[in-house]
């Protein structure tokens, strides 16, 4: 029943990257690291429910294959015998893709997504399908949070987000349109990426509102994070037309920012007083590692820029409406018994968008997008919260108030599970310019380091 | 065995909108109307073999609905009662959709795409799927060009263009990623728009490249193309994240250009000396008419532009190979034995093509995008071929070097079946700006009726 003492600090989630050595050297091997990773899954999952479908006979194959590469001195990749969970809103050749709805019961695409592809070339054991909620945007999933059952792990990549924060699987696939991957990453604590816009091709991934829609990469550190989505990007590559997630193939230093920028969002007034303690009290630990802070009451430029944070909300329910219109209207006068009543609700909202709304609201995303770079010199990245507290009691996916700013303009976003609230994870959000994904895993690691090292 | 005596001033295309007031006033009927299209369809499709199916009772259902609605003073949209032909690379929830593949044989998407969703809410009567080159980019596929049956009709939206080009049906859809769509709608006689990139939305179109993949619409002329061009952005959107295209549900009164730039394009060099001279007397005509016609040797901005039209085939090799590997790769990997060997030969070449070369490509698109940006204060539109000849003897799809350009770039491209060459059409490729295809399309209105007038 969850972890009534849970600790960041004493918190293990597993990583891959480690074992590498010891697969080389021959005293521990992809079929073993396997095998633990099902024993986690086997002690928690009747309680947590994270998986759709597990993969394990295959799997079990698969790592062994991946052991004898490692013992002849030639993996194929930095992932190769990684077991990955893949959220079901990704289209997986071997496995159902059900989109978490009835209405694709036992769909079987004949392909891979592009990034699944990638990482399964790369020799990673596509495991199984994690939970999502229904079309990503849909009432609550069955998952439960791995620290308290009793609280959301949220969504919609509640699955995936549950395996990794639970300690069960070293990485995980999710998607994001709006708090998808750093909200769940948040409650469950994991790390995460929701890398810049258009850096990590989303072909065969399930569509909720195509110019928001990210893939999501989830991992027990940021070197893995790191290192899958490089691997996606450089074997499937980004969005057609995007230049994809460029850099090395293994993580980047840690790298110490000198300046961020502490952002309130939409999201601080709606944030309880306990999460905006531990939140002041982590800040003051970045002060005292000498690392200059500064807000909207230091600069005009950032003033402006978190005025426009007031509408985001609004903004991203706009383009939202507009977007996620098709498939569903049709699915909604198709088969209206199959679509959950938070998307009826939503598809009702959206009858009375024009085209022109529509256009005005892009419009001043590009404004927004502006106001973001012209903030690339004042700092090395921004420090906000990922979430408003922790995962709510009950399924209830949370609120994605800290989320929506980077769903809407794309930059890209990292969650870091460095604090507890309740007992309960929290994560700190860094957001930083867009395609400089590279160096905000740098900035993202010296924090993470820094903070539980000190 | 086609018409040795072609004629674009002669040539009947079927048009819809001229068939409104006859609806209305009771002396027609939208069943008449498609009975008519049936029985001209039924003449030549032994022939020609456009369609790879037609669903004839469910359309006879439709067109009665509409002459009820009709009769009632209460059509749906201007799209109410025409019949539409839709090509087999988009979704239909009630045909198969095949990609003109084996491996999608029967494949029954549960939906329309976005496109043929919006047209059937408009009450058009989705009357078959026209056939496709497999994949879009396959080796030639089994339709004959209505005009001669010894020529190609183009690729790869083959059974579309000659299911309008022939006067069968006053409208139909095409897609577009290298030249599927202006190609074809020069060899076959039709009408034809490729709209500015994003502005008709793609949900549900297969993805041969997606930075370049439009949607093409054909029609018996340019007031029916506008209208379901219109139509379709209107209720269907433009892509996610654009703002689609825009202006009336009415094509735009004809508007005489002043000034048009002449493009050679890549393409020139490839042209036959007939066809030459034929655009040539053309835009002799043009100039009658008192339209000033500017080209390289009048202005270094020009001569610049036409410079960069040097690489553009080789820079459209480059964005194509990159992207369609997926899903191409998996299917030939998976199923070796279903892809064509004109893509098998493209995915080889693909595999050299690093993501930074592709990174590369995008920046180069950027800079092509500002020179064609730049042109906007010179003249009203550019005027060029639609291809350099009529469709070679043979099934070959042609040559698309006068199209890539539009594909690499995005603006809005026309094609007017205005010229003949040895009996066989040739069409004249007019483009614009960015976002403005109703302005084009009010230009190309006037230069079609002042050829056939003058």
């Amino acid at each position: 029943m969850g972890d009534p003492n849970y600790d960041p600090k004493n918190h293990k989630l597993m990583t891959f990257h480690d074992a590498i050595a010891k697969f080389r050297d021959g005293s521990d091997t992809p079929r073993a690291y396997l095998e633990r990773c099902l024993e986690r899954i086997d002690a928690i999952e009747n309680d947590v429910m994270a998986w759709e479908i597990i993969n394990t006979e295959p799997a079990r194959m698969a790592a062994d294959d991946a052991g004898k590469r490692y013992a002849d001195g030639n993996p194929l990749s930095p992932v190769d015998g990684m077991p990955i969970g893949i959220k079901d809103l990704i289209e997986t050749v071997d496995m159902p893709t059900e989109y978490g709805s009835e209405l694709f019961r036992d769909h079987r695409p004949i392909r891979d997504a592009a990034s699944v592809n990638a990482l399964r070339k790369g020799g990673a054991i596509i495991l199984g399908k994690t939970v999502t909620v229904t079309f990503g945007g849909g009432d609550p999933s069955r998952t439960r949070n791995p620290h308290d059952l009793n609280r959301t792990p949220g969504g919609s990549s509640s699955g995936t987000a549950a395996a990794v924060g639970g300690g069960t699987i070293p990485g995980a696939l999710g998607t994001h349109a709006r708090g998808s991957t750093i909200r769940p990453a948040s409650f469950c604590g994991a790390y995460a990426i929701k890398a810049t816009f258009g850096a990590l091709n989303r072909q065969g991934v399930f569509s909720a509102a195509h110019s928001m829609d990210h893939l999501g990469v989830f991992g027990g550190d940021l070197s893995d994070v790191w290192t899958m989505s490089r691997h996606i990007s450089k074997h499937g590559g980004g969005d057609p037309g995007y230049p994809g997630l460029f850099g090395g193939d293994r993580a980047p230093p840690p790298r110490k920012p000198a300046r961020l920028i502490r952002l309130e969002t939409a999201g601080w007034n709606q944030t309880d007083d306990a999460t905006k303690a531990v939140f002041e009290d982590f800040l003051g630990g970045l002060r005292d590692a000498g690392i200059e802070i500064f807000d909207r009451t230091d600069d005009p430029s950032i003033d402006a820029y978190e005025q426009v944070f007031a509408d985001i909300p609004e903004l991203w329910r706009s383009l939202y409406r507009f977007e996620f219109q098709w498939p569903m209207l049709q699915y909604k006068e198709r088969y209206p018994d199959q679509i959950p009543p938070r998307l009826l609700m939503g598809l009702k909202e959206a009858e009375g968008l024009s085209q022109a709304e529509y256009r005005e609201a892009l419009n001043r995303r590009v404004r927004i997008r502006d106001l973001h770079r012209q903030l690339s010199h004042r700092a090395d990245a921004f420090v906000t919260l990922s979430s408003p507290g922790p995962g709510p009691v009950g399924l209830d996916q949370g609120s994605a108030v800290y989320n929506e700013g980077s769903s809407v303009i794309g930059m890209p976003a990292l969650s870091l599970p460095l604090m507890a609230v309740d007992s309960a994870p929290v994560g700190v959000q860094i957001l930083g310019q867009f395609d400089e994904d590279e160096r905000l895993t740098a900035i993202g690691r010296w924090i993470a380091e820094e903070h539980f090292n000190s």
